[in-house]
């Protein structure tokens, strides 16, 4: 070794003994979970020696009926681990299809995250794991080897709410060095959310990426707003800081996120290189952002050619009097008459929302305002959204 | 209600429902753990009925001496929770400095995050809860109601390494509609880490909107690049997909990232409004970023007018024999004759690195290299990285 080169000799010893006592007072196991086979099966393990039971729970396992005093829902099923002599536990599944999965552990009754999994995914106040098995649809959610976007939270100033607000922006590959003006999608979250909600549970970026690179989406900018106007920024992002999120706060579906919406595109048009005219505006959301959608698309009725309402949450409140909601019909009917391109509608055959898009459809069909309808599997999920965005993004700004 | 406004009452309930039975499916508890009070105490709470033992692990508790078949090792402490006759454990500290924690509970001697706090920090494969309590120091790390920069992950070409690599980096308030040209500070992380670590464990978004609100740190442009030259982006963010990120990946240490990154440069002064001299260009790092900041500085001799080493990984390996690593002295000593404004070191009085670094000391004395020297309690933690990063900005470019 070569004194006069560096000081000191220490060994990678010391930092390996670093590391590994850090993993034995912080959780890491030395084992490895989740385990992807080839087979598109997977093994999961947890180290619990003390445990008397370990199930998992994910949405990889078969639905099963859930008796609760308020009825019957369907949620992800239970599976038993099986414990070796070493007190590691471990699940092997069936081989699974292409899809980003979440699943959380149960030992002996208590709900925990996988210590040997650091990839998780809060959704509104619960976390859980996840991973991404297979090819297919599931490419689309990986980072694969092509141009990438850019993803930036910055702050934009709302007048309408007196506040600045974070907000999430996802601009595509080329952008920073092109000349050309861009269409917009505004694409708004579901109550609990907030604006990290579609680039992490929604996997936008990776999405808008691969779907760029296939030649299948137009380069189009997409702006994920906070819709919770009570607050400026996500929990622990903004300045009501470390706090538990609820799945519904305050004003959330009272009109004032949508009365206050054209700050947004405002700030959108002024800052970024688009395309300001309502043929390269589009507006989608999930849930609760599909309500959103549904309202501002509606309230201000020439500003969107394209509008997506993905398992719409088309519900009539007792808090919703603000003045957006007045005239309703007569508002429908004018942005009919001013014209868009598509106005697309799709939700999962046990969504428990599925009545409400039923008799809102019918409405639209009485009234010949024209839609496309895309009924899917399943239920009320960020599985059925992240299809619904790779199925509506191609459709736009064509 | 008015039926023809909207089509379906779908009462509160049933959103409720749904979330409670998410709830009960993915962990999350109807107790609020942690709670700070207002005395800077704080109570941890975790629904564990069926548990023999619940414990807390976590910075807040005082240092133990914990011994290992390779040593005696500072870690932090644990304390006993007390479980009530609903099945809740708690535990409540002393009243707490203020400062960003981390901890962790242990059920049963199993390690886990606490299922009622959805905030949680991943250092290298671990992940751990956080708090904020407290004012002070703490403040640096809250997002206040002031000015925000923006925070962008971006893809830069990396000729030096064949690939497009993730980059993050901080603008501060108004750079966007600004004409003035900013100066750059390059923070690098350590071993484990990525471009994801100064930002999230870091707090470097929230530390640096506050001192630059405060007057107290110049507006600059701070670069986050991935010091681990085999990935191209995080562990989840890149085309390596989910795998579980280790405490030293190869290649880190053996001079190819160091002489590569004259392409971050290259991409940051050709991307950024930013002023492209040595009087305008900083480079810091901690631990083995500190390593790479010492030889970055070194081997472009003429580039930086300011260099922090926090914590600085200053040793010899036996990989280091790349061309980087070579003239050490020759080029050292050019650095100096070059004239630089500041050369920053900082580590902490039970850091296992505190000797490596005060031979270098040693050395920079016996050769009448200037710097300035900061000692600091406790060890190799980024409780230390974040005091270090909120002394030395603002030093810079004055």
């Amino acid at each position: 070794m070569n004194k006069n080169l560096l000081f000191t000799f220490i060994c990678l010893l010391v930092l390996n003994f670093s590391v590994q006592a850090q993993e034995a007072l912080f959780g890491a196991q030395p084992i490895t979970s989740p385990e992807i086979h080839d087979d598109s099966s997977v093994t999961f393990r947890l180290s619990a020696p003390n445990a008397k039971s370990v199930q998992i729970t994910g949405d990889f396992l078969p639905t099963v009926k859930i008796e609760t005093p308020r009825g019957t829902f369907d949620g992800p099923g239970k599976a038993e681990l099986t414990k070796d002599d070493k007190g590691v536990w471990t699940y092997k599944s069936e081989p699974l299809k292409p899809e980003l999965y979440g699943y959380s552990f149960i030992v002996d009754g208590f709900s925990t995250t996988d210590p040997s999994n650091p990839f998780l995914i809060r959704d509104v106040a619960s976390v859980t794991n996840i991973l991404i098995v297979g090819k297919g649809q599931a490419d689309l959610y990986r980072t694969n080897d092509i141009a990438h976007g850019s993803v930036t939270r910055r702050w934009y100033d709302s007048p309408g709410l007196g506040m600045d607000r974070r907000i999430t922006i996802y601009t595509p590959p080329g952008y920073e060095k092109s000349t050309e003006k861009l269409p917009v999608l505004y694409l708004l979250h579901g109550a609990g959310g907030d604006e990290e909600a579609w680039i992490a549970l929604g996997r936008t970026a990776q999405i808008m990426d691969n779907l760029i690179a296939e030649g299948k989406v137009k380069p189009m900018i997409v702006v994920m707003p906070n819709g919770n106007v009570i607050q400026d920024g996500a929990p622990g992002e903004g300045s009501m800081g470390f706090y538990k999120p609820q799945f519904m706060v305050a004003k959330t579906m009272d009109g004032t996120y949508e009365g206050s919406f054209q700050d947004i595109i405002a700030f959108v048009e002024s800052n970024y290189r688009v395309q300001a005219d309502k043929a390269h505006r589009a507006i989608a959301g999930l849930s609760m952002g599909g309500y959103h959608s549904l309202h501002i698309s509606r309230y201000y009725p020439n500003t969107f050619d394209y509008v997506g309402l993905f398992s719409a949450a088309i519900m009539a409140r007792e808090d919703a009097t603000g003045k957006v909601y007045s005239n309703f019909d007569q508002t429908l009917k004018a942005q009919m008459d001013n014209g868009y391109k598509l106005y697309w509608i799709a939700i999962g055959k046990t969504d428990f929302l599925y009545d409400a898009n039923k008799e809102y459809r019918a409405k639209l069909d009485s009234m010949g305002m024209k839609y496309t309808y895309v009924e899917s599997e399943g239920g009320h999920i960020w599985r059925n959204w992240r299809v619904y965005l790779s199925q509506f993004a191609p459709l736009l700004f064509n």
